[in-house]
């Protein structure tokens, strides 16, 4: 049986035929090229050329998004409106084969250079099955995580390491000692502390994970840290072993920037949940006509394996919008190949304030939710600061508003008092 | 002796002020964070913060080039004023050591994503050499790849496999020899052309180097073919030893997608020069005030030891314009810790009409060009396509015209009246 195509969705805007510029990128990323050549036979092309399944027109607009597009066809004395439109395109799998670098060099290469648009963003992607059987997908997913934290319903709350870089291992464990005796779920490394000469991984997970693991055997639950191991293969593999043998349950990684390849040889000899930071995303994302979306981007990964992944959260401190965040979270929950489940990471600019309209909006408790600032930083220090935030997940799952909730719970009190008036 | 920090440039556009942002920039990318921590003492600052080094106001616009940005600070009833501005940053070494990824996670990760800013993008970086240490750089470059082609002086004129999907092993095979015995110096895969059911790289491989290898034992000079390995880090070495044991002189790599861990781990055990194709960078660099500019991106690839780094060509099929293509191949010329050669690939729409504008404005020979259509859809066939090539770079070198040039040269007369219409 012939195996299903790739089928990816595009936003784009043009000057020129809609029609047109959709097959340029069919024929650019496929058979084609821009003169016809002599082996391009009829044979050929209806094996390999990649195929536009559906064109959408949207609104247009008087000004290009994007530099660069040469205008055809505009007779002379009218303005150029620059149509916008969905584009789906259907890639014959038998070009590719499964190989993740490659299909991303055929979805999302050198069609952001075609001069025909003035705007090109990959939506989304639907990859056949038989990706999975070279891919494996994340080994831990949400019950897996969930199993090795030991919290069964309520979001896994966490916090990140601040400052980002500048302590010392010894600091650093005295920290995550600090927060697990408050009850912290989850710790991170910041995306910026990975293993630089004034904290070396190797020392960091010793003093850290002592602290974890006395804590552990006194509690009965370990404390998830997520050590940043962004490093060459060979690093993070040794780094992986280190974390693993010092009797930690995560590693983390920089996706973007130990990319495809780097991440999928980590998972390849992975023991541990890979949490996927996604920094570096604003540039795949910021302009709405350029790059790529976030539904289509999360399945590479999941695909690849990682098990945690960023997707900013609810009234952040970023440029994002909620739709936008709600949108990522929705995304990285469906199902993809009947399973391959990863786990939406919530966090910048949390303190949980927004607990209540992120339960309503994304309908799950399977998150895990990442406040840097919203727990250091409370005016009765982060034991306080954590429990504000599991009081504001209370409330919201209570329905109870949370200035009322807050009457009985002294912690939110402070915590609406310091965060709510600065938003 | 202290090690010298990672030195940023950037680019950005701001509503509020100029000054703020950079420091947001610098707090967010080291020791600081939205909130004021504990831990941030002034001790770890003084070690630990990045630090504004200068800024450079540039012009001022009306409109926000991107979305999301937090207007602050205008007073009622005036209008924002989006000011744009360079912003010179240094950052410790001690913050990351030689570690790309994590470099690449301060440099460029959350940055981007800030709200206080409606654009920024990376212009340039400065490493200090003790990343040297770690990162070996190009084993070939210039010289290793002349040595291996045996071209000396002028430029090595390569060609695309095209269609660039859909021939059979076979098919490339008697397509390179065809090439082969027209005199070419240099094949390439298309970036689609990996490792697919169609044509398996190792099938691939064998032939089209048992036709590379006979014409060699005839002609004494050897077809350097890029083979395309992009794929799991695994595969690419399984790949990169078939090539090698093949006789073969070339692997290629699509770099956004397998990713800077991933090449750095087949450049780790390669013997082979690295060809790297850049496919995906028009999400980087296509608007202006997002992403990266080339001259910091090929400083990344030079350190990991990429021989060969595309930058389009002049008057090219693409979007950019001829200036930032000679600003590329300046950037990628300029010594980097007194070495680190690599040399540039110049293609998109090349037939050899671009060669006395090219050689004009970056006054070397020492390139790569490459000509797919230009070379395959000659009136006369392959072999005259690359002889016009030949001869408009001889014209370029003369400092003849090509009308001039193509008096006594036909090739050259058939390419101009195809080819130099159509421009």
């Amino acid at each position: 049986m012939p195996i299903d195509p790739i089928i990816a969705t595009y936003l784009i805007e043009t000057p020129n035929s809609v029609e047109q510029v959709a097959e340029t990128i069919a024929g650019e990323q496929s058979s084609g090229t821009f003169l016809a050549v002599p082996g391009e036979t009829e044979e050929l092309k209806s094996r390999a050329r990649a195929q536009v399944l559906s064109i959408e027109r949207l609104d247009a607009v008087g000004q290009p998004s994007l530099r660069g597009v040469k205008i055809k066809d505009v007779p002379t004395g009218e303005l150029p409106v620059f149509q916008r439109a969905t584009v789906t395109i259907a890639f014959p799998f038998d070009n590719i084969g499964c190989n993740l670098p490659t299909l991303a060099a055929t979805v999302c290469g050198n069609l952001f250079e075609l001069s025909d648009h003035s705007g090109c963003k990959l939506l989304d992607l639907e990859l056949p099955r038989e990706f999975a059987k070279r891919y494996p997908g994340p080994q831990f997913g949400v019950e897996g995580t969930r199993r090795l934290v030991g919290v069964s319903e309520r979001p896994i709350v966490g916090t990140i390491i601040k400052p980002s870089v500048g302590l010392s291992p010894a600091q650093t464990a005295e920290l995550v000692k600090e927060l697990g005796e408050a009850g912290i779920d989850f710790v991170k490394d910041d995306e910026l502390m990975a293993d630089p000469p004034h904290s070396p991984l190797e020392r960091r997970v010793e003093l850290v994970m002592r602290e974890v693991n006395r804590l552990a055997d006194a509690t009965g639950r370990k404390i998830m840290v997520a050590f940043n191991i962004s490093d060459e293969v060979d690093a993070m593999r040794r780094h992986h072993d280190t974390v693993l043998q010092a009797g930690g349950t995560c590693v983390m990684v920089s996706l973007n920037h130990v990319g495809l390849a780097g991440v999928s040889a980590l998972r390849s000899e992975c023991q541990l949940p890979i949490h996927g930071h996604r920094n570096g995303w604003g540039m795949f994302t910021r302009h709405p006509l350029l790059g790529i979306e976030y539904a289509a981007y999360q399945k590479l990964w999941r695909a690849v394996g990682v098990d945690h992944m960023h997707v900013n959260g609810l009234q952040n401190k970023f440029w994002e919008a909620d739709d936008s965040v709600v949108a990522s979270i929705a995304a990285l929950r469906e199902p993809m190949w009947g399973g391959y489940q990863a786990m939406p990471v919530i966090s910048s600019g949390q303190w949980g304030g927004q607990a209540p309209e992120t339960l309503r909006r994304i309908q799950t408790q399977d998150v895990l939710y990442v406040a840097g600032g919203g727990i250091m930083a409370h005016p009765s220090g982060p034991a306080a600061g954590l429990r504000a935030i599991q009081q504001a997940w209370q409330a919201a799952v209570l329905e109870i508003p949370l200035d009322v909730y807050a009457e009985e719970h002294p912690e939110l009190r402070q915590t609406l008092d310091k965060f709510g008036k600065t938003r």
